[in-house]
């Protein structure tokens, strides 16, 4: 019944996670309210985004360049590496202000009922990253690049505190422990602000099982 | 701190309605993930409807054609006008298919404290339309014209049940009455497959209010 440049745009919008069909009407209703400028300048930044954004090729986060600014940064403390399932995630840890070292982005966890199993995730190129690192005969040779470069003194595994990141966090260690590298993962408790009174019980048995002496 | 053509769309999805800050880099993020096809595909139907949509030159109803498919039907009841405030609204209403007559797409509805007056809506628009279809003198000289562009014998406001809309639906009847032609308005009451329990009080006395003998 819709005209099919609507009915078009509808289903394209539709796909986007978190928008429904009924969600994507209402926004395509929406824009035919308003200045053809307004429609146009989103579409042109999905083109020039979709043109000039690529994945870095050593963290796999989104970057214009083929390094992002986080791994090509002198500043950053190059033996840490934070592994996270998105780049989204990445945002939230340097918001917080307190993790100077570099990331890895996994694309993903482990999901056997979504089909993603360890090979569809950047697993392979973070074993590679490490043990690239950590084995280079040259380095033992030249004490200045292993200066630039050291080697990799700690994985944090930073995957969500779910039964998916779970698994794939028991998964990282048993492919991590061979490289004789440190291994941690994000403690668990009860967040910041909140109230015990509204805390699940998972939550309240981890903040138990990780409580601390004063 | 993220790159441009990022940032530039995040703020872009921003502005829609419904779509905050963090719901559009959620959306960004979830692109960088999928092949650039996908997002082209995305902008290339947002091109396309702002160059293609327009708007109904009789009843400002969104269409590719400057008549938009309900005014240009022959087989639409030409003696009723349905009054909505937006667009979207043609197709709820086509949904049912209880209505067969035509439509008028305000734009919107008076709300002082939105700077929304009037003079902003599409109610000039109706008057016009109305008083050239029914006072045309032509109708009287030929019986043949009148059969395909008849009188308007009914005007259905259809604006939603609440105050903007109340208000608007008030400001119609005034404008309108002098046209000579019925006024009615949607009634209130209890929605369909609802329960008593979870109603309002201003539905529950519309129900009330509006109660029929069976």
């Amino acid at each position: 019944m819709l005209p099919n440049p609507i009915e078009n745009l509808v289903k394209q919008l539709a796909r986007l996670p978190g928008i429904g069909p009924k969600f994507a009407e209402r926004l395509v209703f929406f824009l035919a309210s308003q200045p053809k400028e307004y429609t146009s300048a989103i579409a042109y930044a999905l083109i020039d985004f979709a043109k000039k954004i690529k994945h870095c090729a050593e963290c796999g986060n989104i970057s214009e360049t083929g390094l992002c600014p986080i791994c090509a940064s002198p500043k950053r403390d190059r033996t840490k590496i934070c592994v996270i399932e998105s780049a989204l995630d990445i945002i939230v840890l340097e918001k917080s202000g307190q993790y100077k070292g570099l990331y890895h982005v996994l694309g993903g966890v482990i999901s056997p009922h979504k089909h993603i199993m360890p090979e569809n995730l950047r697993i392979k190129q973070l074993v590679d990253r490490i043990s690239k690192r950590n084995n280079s005969p040259a380095f033992a040779a030249s004490p200045e690049k292993e200066k630039n470069n050291p080697k990799i003194q700690e994985i944090i595994i930073a995957t969500n505190p779910n039964t998916e990141g779970d698994t794939t966090a028991l998964y990282l260690v048993r492919v991590l422990s061979p490289s004789g590298v440190k291994i941690t993962r994000l403690a668990r408790g009860l967040p910041s602000g909140s109230e015990l009174e509204y805390m699940d019980e998972a939550t309240i048995s981890s903040a138990l099982a990780g409580r601390k002496d004063l």
